[in-house]
């Protein structure tokens, strides 16, 4: 018990996730038809369904010439085929008409012979290899059938959904409107950035990494400032926050010592209030989740990388669902060896910040001397996490693992 | 040489890399001097330098007592120290003050007890362990000393850096300002979406990716429109083009076609003009690099694939550049086994569209069915691409490989 620093007990972090975001509803957010230019990123509010074919007329796969394959049927090197090239029109039995890449198949035509297999004689043209039906022709619908669905709802819009839903010609789309997160930082000692810190004092850098780590998911931020460690100003902040957001973040003020007084504040607003507080978890355990107005509220520790974590472990699948994404995005994971061994901590989910690095032509992955969770500057000489389960004392030197990555790998590929 | 498709020579990507990046200088762009709620993602244009120690006093590592460590020297669970606890001013020898994680160790304290290894009865601690000098305190400069180079200019701010620099004192980063990408389509039958398309027309999609793209990497973008082929109106477009961008990516025109005039067009502009045109890459071979003004031009395919996969290969080094990163961002790799066997192209690089999955607890990567660089869908159906060399006729069933990822993986970590 003693490692329980005050906490009665810690729950485990998958239970608490599941318990937290069963408490509250998964609302349908307002919807807003964006152009294309503007949709990158977004969260697609509808199917979007192909009302054409795609291409939506036949083309030539190849820079050549566009024939009637019967015509060419029995063409051969010794015994070449020769058609009249004609310019405009039809193709009709025995011509030949010029076509590029791209271009739509002539009227009567049903083949494209390369340029290369052909030699040009005036307006005659030589074929000298036999064709089959719709050779070098991309056939019409051959990319997308009219009816199909090419992108669900609840997906996130990447260059190459926009660029595919530009083809079948939509110039925009409906996606869901950004969800809204209050962030709101406790702490008599806190002073915002921008101000003179006095002696003791310390400058609130964690609402400015949770604001950029909410926008990168795709949420929008506000800033409700930084309150002292008082139950009812901090109570009075939640209500304001929760009139104007779709969840909220606070930081500090959450572990069981004489001034934290965020759970209790939290509880004092509203029901249900607190659901679990203190996690299984590795820095981070004195994180907490509660639900007020059927919104979501973080409770997170004042360490910088704890809140980090905190937000890693809860942020992430809550902005998820708030977006309206079908599923949790995860982090890039990628499978390297450990350089050393790490210590966990059984019974406890551990975040380990490391650096992935190519040496020798494999990936190699490095733990970041571990201080405590109060060393941002761990952070930014990490680019990943690995996790250490619940049931591990820890990982050996030499195991292959999983690297979540928050960050590149300075490799030139 | 049937292969070439009209081209003369292919050029070598890395080769045609080099050439043209030496072709055009980095210039010293504008500087923004950013709030950090408004930097994430953006380029550092000069080192961030620790003004302060951070931590800027000592504090406590742990909820417990400070204590002068000389006090406890002898300690013991049989024995244990017995201490006056004070709640104000300096801590005097055989003294203790209350003090919580992170709070700053008073005066005269030299170490922190744990609440777990000490009973309170009144104003007397006992302390039933022995203790060091600095145990469970975090001294000043801990985590960054003053003076420390914490981030480098040339580098990408993430969250983590922005939390440092706020913890730091700082409240703003000097950024550089964004480059701007000005994009142009060509051909006849290309029509912009929101209009009627005609027969035999077809939606420009290539642009709106392109941009997506641009944006991804922190670069703005001036959409020129579309031009029709003709030699002099593709000049005029260019010449408006380069007055107010940083860079120009055209897309069309670009094979050796009847009507791909591009090259031509750009050449008529000014010296040098071309660099390169025609690339010993698959998809994409009918790419150009060119330099008008000391700007960078990539001459793309009007196939979307190719054109994503031009700008992959071009595009991305070049935005980097004109960003003012230090190094070239590669997107996130990892490696795992191929489930198939892929063809390459002796002699040239081909970039494979395959999709990374999790499946009975490793990756895996199938290749997406290989349809011409004409089919966008295939995109939206892959997160990643596998490159095949130029010495390599294909990559075998079961060989480990490495990926390239632009999209995530679908699993539950």
């Amino acid at each position: 018990m003693a490692k329980l620093q005050g906490f009665k007990m810690l729950t485990n972090v998958d239970e608490a996730l599941k318990v937290w975001l069963n408490a509250w509803s998964v609302k349908q957010f307002d919807c807003v038809v964006l152009p294309l230019v503007d949709v990158c990123g977004r969260i697609l509010a509808e199917d979007v369904v192909a009302l054409v074919d795609l291409p939506c007329f036949a083309r030539s796969a190849m820079d050549g010439y566009a024939v009637r394959y019967i015509d060419c049927l029995n063409a051969s090197q010794l015994c070449p085929v020769r058609l009249e090239i004609i310019s405009v029109g039809e193709v009709a039995v025995g011509q030949a008409k010029q076509i590029w890449t791209g271009n739509p198949l002539p009227d009567g035509a049903d083949a494209v012979v390369m340029l290369e297999h052909t030699v040009c004689n005036g307006n005659i043209l030589e074929i000298s290899c036999p064709l089959v039906p719709n050779v070098n022709v991309i056939p019409c619908g051959d990319d997308v059938k009219k009816g199909q669905i090419v992108a669900k709802a609840g997906t996130r819009l990447n260059p190459y959904v926009i660029g595919l839903a530009a083809a079948l010609g939509f110039s925009s789309l409906k996606v869901y409107r950004k969800p809204v997160v209050a962030l709101l930082a406790t702490g008599n000692e806190i002073v915002a950035v921008g101000t003179m810190a006095g002696a003791h004092q310390i400058f609130d850098s964690n609402k400015l990494m949770l604001s950029a780590m909410c926008n990168e998911l795709g949420a929008e931020t506000i800033d409700f400032g930084i309150v002292k460690d008082n139950v009812e100003e901090i109570s009075e902040k939640i209500r304001q926050a929760l009139m104007v957001s779709d969840a909220l973040i606070t930081t500090g003020g959450t572990s069981v010592g004489g001034l934290d007084l965020v759970p209790e504040a939290v509880n004092s607003v509203g029901k249900p209030g607190v659901i679990v507080h203190g996690l299984a978890l590795r820095p981070a355990m004195p994180t907490g989740v509660a639900v007020l107005n059927d919104k979501p509220i973080m409770i997170l520790s004042g360490n910088p990388v704890a809140s980090i974590v905190g937000f890693e472990v809860l942020g992430r699948p809550a902005v998820c669902r708030l977006l309206g994404l079908s599923r949790v995005e995860s982090r890039f994971v990628l499978s390297a060896v450990l350089s050393r061994k790490v210590s966990g901590f059984l019974g406890r989910r551990t975040y380990v910040r490391v650096l992935v690095k190519f040496s020798m032509g494999a990936l190699i992955v490095e733990p970041v001397s571990a201080k405590g969770s109060s060393s941002i500057s761990t952070m930014t000489k990490s680019n990943g996490y690995v996790i250490i389960p619940e049931n591990r004392e820890g990982l050996t030197e030499g195991e292959t693992i999983l690297v979540q990555m928050f960050g590149g790998i300075e490799i030139d590929v």
